[in-house]
């Protein structure tokens, strides 16, 4: 909620652009709590900001295990989506210091770069320039609307640094779901599997605009009737397919739009997702399908260019399972699910054993001043997160740190009547991951 | 073609609004033809022209047969929408005359103030307040974009007038179809029953707009789905009803139309169209039906309202009746079908017996500069108009009137290779009118 207050809006929610004043203030301001709990900082030549505890750990050249997440926020955005991932990390850091916890490995937080794409694109620039999916000086080289550059920008902001990227033994990124599942099952823990793949697609129907009165229906080719039967048809595709099938048509404009005159021409859009990629294309070659057998039936023209294609990303399985079981011995009611949207962390898993937490957020709204998240939910993740990453850093083989590993972040904070004590601890350092 | 120039534009159409200098020019051509063909000239309040052939008519003070439509155009307009009709009775003046025949009753013709709308509403405002559908000082009160009054643009064109409205004993109204029934059936007269009944109407659908990524299909509330749903039944509701039905979505505005974002509110419209008042209205029925069917499917809200409502209008039947029986003769194929628009006899019907006459256009295309109709149609159209007002003005008893009763338009003209021979006249007084 301090970090809230930066770029806080009237209507409660955050307006705080990328490699602005105010993204400058809240990256300070994470450093600052970062520093203070005893953490290398550097940062990278696209201002990724590394802050990693070396100290307290028992081999302090090791890959880090890192959390991570975004400060940047969309230009309506909430005060969950991105700095939870971050400041769960910062909590979860606070808490091994306040328990004296030495780690094998050392435990990471990173604050990546421009995630939104709200000012500047691509959107996910930083994680995207961390796992080679762009070139960092065409990054640097991007203009906003006013032809700033992202390398003035950073530098502006004091961000652009030179440090080399660490590597990470495994990467977690808890976040808000951005979705109404775990909400409407309530669920407190999403185990995600992975990232759907998405294809998008820009259609254009043509077919003769004319009078409504005097054209009898059987001689019409309208393409609004067209377009309307391929929305039901995205839909029915996407219901019938498996793997987390999404298909949505988002936008639409109708040509000339006049009340009396149909519609000679019909632009819309096509958005398919799925978690497997085989199914991702049989989706849309039923697509292909179906504009084939409109086209003929009713005498329109249908032109379909794909415009976006991102492959689906599959979470690491091993850590998936271990965010499952740790949510259950702390008696949080968990399922596993797919990540609809890109996040940081599916650049990540290209470099490294990844996974993300979800928690459900109010009305699966984000993106969205209104956006919500409750406590209970948001400690519950950082628990779970804590688990994981002690899991895979492991804890160092002293009476205090074995102690300190089971836990909870509350614990070390505030107790809470809500708070599920852990279950009975099993060996921590080996963890349930296979 | 010399009407047309006036206002032409470079795209082959014409721009003639109502009430505009170009109009202007237009009626005084007009008006210069019927004077010159003996016609007395009269200007009613709302700058309706009446040009009655009263010297020529044994009962010179009975009520005439008219011919008339507009020579106001749409701001894209043709050629051929409502010039045709008044030149048509233009030329039925001028082959009276060539022939020398002496009609019973007069035979007049009218040019209707503003059909178009364009620039005052309501349409059809002259034969509106002829048929005192609309009060007269309403009408001249309106203003267009700029503030202007109809009355003030009456005067300033000079056609202000202060004469009564005469009484028709029948009306007929030569048009071009404005549809395409006609030239695909290779027809070359259309005996208009009627026009359509109008119901038109606004519909909101009220979703829940998500992130189309991490909301599974079977929890949204898509508000386009719904629409789309609705725009396929329109279509089953018309395709299914009798009595000339039609359904169209001419408009749709879809929110917030972006491209991954679950649209959470549609704004659409309905037009629905028949000849017949009870089944335009179990179509309203069905489609209420059908909103209630998918506001509980889908879990939206859906709103709608009428907008507009025309009530259907029938022609004479007799009249109706002769016009194919006048085409059948000349050997010209004919078929009855309904006005899907609006036209000025649709107003004239409620003060006398009415009828029109339709002729092909091209691709059934009108409103529109490409807008374009073939001369042996035209002509065709102008020698069964012939036959109607003879046959319901009546020939003067006397030899030379009989002969020339008998006789076409282009006969006192020049001779067409095209032009199809009358077939054996009967008695053309009585007509073949029950």
């Amino acid at each position: 909620m301090t970090l809230a207050q930066i770029g806080a809006t009237a209507k409660g929610g955050v307006k705080r652009l990328t490699l602005t004043e105010l993204d400058r203030q809240a990256r300070d301001l994470v450093v600052s709590w970062l520093q203070d709990a005893g953490c290398e900082i550097s940062i990278d030549d696209i201002g990724n900001v590394y802050a990693i505890r070396r100290a307290m750990a028992q081999q302090p050249t090791a890959d880090a295990v890192a959390v991570g997440s975004h400060v940047d926020t969309q230009p309506s955005g909430g005060r969950f989506d991105g700095a939870y991932g971050v400041l769960a990390g910062v909590e979860v850091i606070r808490a091994l210091n306040d328990a004296g916890v030495r780690t094998q490995k050392p435990v990471a937080v990173v604050i990546w770069t421009n995630e939104e794409g709200s000012r500047f694109t691509p959107v996910m620039m930083g994680s995207g320039v961390y796992a080679n999916a762009f070139d960092a000086a065409f990054c640097l080289a991007q203009q906003d609307r006013e032809g700033t550059q992202v390398s003035a920008a950073l530098a502006h902001i004091g961000y652009l640094g030179s440090a080399p990227r660490p590597r990470f033994s495994a990467y977690f990124e808890p976040h808000i779901e951005q979705g109404p599942v775990l909400e409407r099952e309530a669920c407190t823990i999403g185990a995600v599997e992975g990232a759907l793949g998405q294809r998008w697609f820009d259609l254009v129907v043509t077919g003769q605009d004319a009078h409504a009165g005097p054209t009898p229906i059987e001689m019409r080719r309208d393409a609004l009737l067209a377009a309307a039967q391929l929305v039901l048809e995205v839909r029915r595709i996407a219901l019938n397919s498996p793997h987390y099938a999404r298909g949505t048509v988002g936008q639409m404009h109708v040509f000339p739009n006049s009340r009396n005159v149909i519609p000679g021409r019909v632009e819309f859009t096509v958005d398919f997702r799925n978690a497997d990629d085989p199914t991702l294309n049989a989706m849309v070659a039923e697509l292909h399908e179906c504009i084939a057998r409109i086209r003929s039936s009713d005498g329109v023209a249908i032109e379909i260019n794909q415009v976006v294609y991102f492959p689906p990303c599959a979470f690491e399985s091993g850590l998936v399972a271990n965010i499952e079981s740790f949510a259950q011995r702390r008696g949080l009611k968990t399922r596993r699910l797919a990540s609809g949207a890109g996040h940081d962390a599916v650049y990540l898993a290209r470099t490294c054993p990844s996974a993300m937490i979800f928690v459900p957020c109010e009305g699966g709204i984000s993106h969205n001043e209104i956006e919500n998240a409750q406590p209970f939910d948001i400690e519950a993740g950082g628990n779970v997160l804590l688990d994981c990453v002690l899991a895979e850093a492991g804890v160092a083989h002293t009476g205090v740190a074995n102690a300190a590993a089971s836990r909870s972040l509350t614990e070390s904070q505030t107790e809470s009547q809500t708070e599920p004590k852990p279950g009975p601890q099993t060996d921590r350092q080996a963890g349930p991951r296979p």
